[in-house]
């Protein structure tokens, strides 16, 4: 069976309604229960750790027996896992829906099967509809499912030829407005904003999700800091809203796992070369934001420093997802080549 | 007066009219010539030195009284000059033209009054129409006209992070066939393409314009290698169905003035790593095109140098013009972004 345009476009309103859930333990998803005629009968998403999956969500919101020949169209498989809720595959078919749509496989070992098991009851099972797009907001939850750490962006500002910054180590602005701002709205999707003790004290950066007029933006990430110098008491990040966590270590995949552990999903580093290299290095990023400003700088100063590429054949390998450009600059959007450096489904 | 839809559509015309004539020592223009009521009377463009400009080309094409009141549609301001032809501007007013329309102002203190003359004839005068389309089209020639010097197009392909080639010297392949293609296509373009011995020496560069099977394309750019270390006889260049021209000196300005004098316009360079810094450093660049492949190397094999830039002050600022997506890759058409380093009009 084919999939209809209707449960299409139902997929796309469920991963509308999957967004308005919180990221956190458990992963966004959202659910839409279609008659037979292809109308919406109900809606659901999942409300966070504790509260009914998205499935439920939308079936607790009919008559019992209005679900009786209907299609669920979810963006993850149903799960068939007994926690804190009961299997969502049970539920669709104990209501009696003869179609399943989703968009995802569950990928932790706990909960698949999902589909297996409706197939099992007669239900018709449909996987895979608009999965780039489930994929793209389930990402750092998948991330941390598959590789047991947060998902890592990786940011910075460079000339076109590669410079941080001129010989003399100054740099301010390679990047223009658009640019800074389009910065600051990405720091405020992230869990915790990650730089170098170098950096900190070169720059004194506030580590903050700012808009144009200065003010903070709604959400702020933590304030991260990797190394061993000391930072002073008037340093800006130390007027953060949130207190400044110092790890004083160069083991940075301890300092993502005690992130995790925190509940942290989402990293975004604006590290400084040094430390960026270093991510890079350790095959420790999933997304790289390259900002390229118009103009060229020569010398020393550069972005990215050793990555432990001694010949072409081990060069890092990206995918060039987008290209933006915002103002005079350029944005590239990139993620590992290599599947198994990265976080995806 | 303003310029109407249709005088707008002649101009779009005339401009692809003008692309039929050579690149040379004369600029590419094409005209138009419209009867009162917007219908094309006649079409000419200007076929190299020694024949019609595009105006008396247009004009030939009519019977005698059969422009009076018509509009001309000029890519090029007429001529007021009266050399191996008449002026243009007189043409047109004894052929009783009541309208010129045209794109650019001619640059050359030689040639230009022409608007003046025929506004003087009483002639109805529109200049500006489509000049951004105009210039591009004639850019070298007015780089020559205004620095006396070829239009220098400055290639080069690197990693996001800048580097031209691995810590061991490998490069095959940063970009992929897409990228390669479309340098190809814009070596034809050129009249000459110029690298450094170093180069040469080391990839053993035949600095033809081919096809994706290896076929030669039908215009070859003359291949120019500049430096004093001795070419091989068995070098691929040397197999370049032109001969080449070595340069034993550091002097890019007298390079580009030998080439001029031989009547190369514009000039490809696929210099490597310090011939195109050293383009860079003296300002003769007037197009730069930075082929990004989706890899990261780190490391020392930096795609561009010292270009002298001792602080963010002094950085090479660029217009971004175009970006394109070709393949896996990215290309960055840029301009430097001071007019006083331009060969624009």
């Amino acid at each position: 069976m084919t999939v209809s345009e209707t449960e299409r476009r139902a997929m796309a309103r469920a991963l509308e309604l999957a967004a308005r859930g919180p990221r956190g333990v458990n992963p966004q998803v959202g659910a839409i229960l279609l008659s037979p005629s292809g109308d919406i009968l109900a809606e659901g998403w999942h409300h966070g750790a504790g509260t009914a999956h998205a499935e439920v969500d939308a079936l607790s919101k009919l008559t019992p027996g209005a679900a009786h020949g209907a299609t669920a169209v979810v963006t993850l498989e149903p799960c068939n896992h007994t926690g804190r809720t009961g299997p969502c595959a049970a539920a669709l078919i104990d209501a009696g829906v003869a179609r399943v749509v989703y968009a995802l496989p569950d990928p932790t070992p706990v909960a698949r099967g999902g589909a297996d098991r409706l197939r099992s009851a007669g239900v018709s099972v449909e996987p895979g509809v608009l999965a780039d797009e489930a994929r793209d907001l389930l990402r750092s939850w998948t991330t941390v499912q598959r590789l047991g750490r947060p998902h890592v962006t990786l940011k910075w500002a460079q000339s076109i030829d590669g410079r941080a910054a001129a010989a003399d180590g100054t740099s301010q602005w390679i990047t223009g407005p658009d640019a800074r701002a389009d910065v600051h709205e990405r720091r405020a999707q992230a869990d915790a904003i990650v730089a170098g003790t170098g950096t900190v004290l070169a720059d004194d950066p506030a580590l903050t999700a700012r808009a144009a007029d200065g003010s903070l933006l709604a959400h702020q990430p933590r304030p991260v800091v990797i190394g061993s110098a000391e930072i002073p008491a008037d340093a800006a990040v130390r007027r953060h809203p949130i207190t400044l966590q110092q790890f004083r270590t160069r083991d940075l995949g301890a300092v993502l796992a005690r992130l995790r552990a925190d509940g942290v999903h989402r990293v975004f580093v604006e590290g400084g070369p040094t430390l960026q290299s270093a991510f890079l290095r350790e095959g420790l990023v999933d997304e790289l934001l390259v900002y390229l400003g118009p103009v060229l700088l020569g010398g020393p100063g550069l972005a990215v420093g050793d990555i432990a590429v001694p010949t072409i054949a081990d060069a890092h390998r990206l995918d060039i997802r987008d290209v933006h450009r915002l103002g005079a600059d350029v944005l590239l959007v990139a993620r590992p080549a290599s599947p198994a450096q990265q976080g995806d489904l």
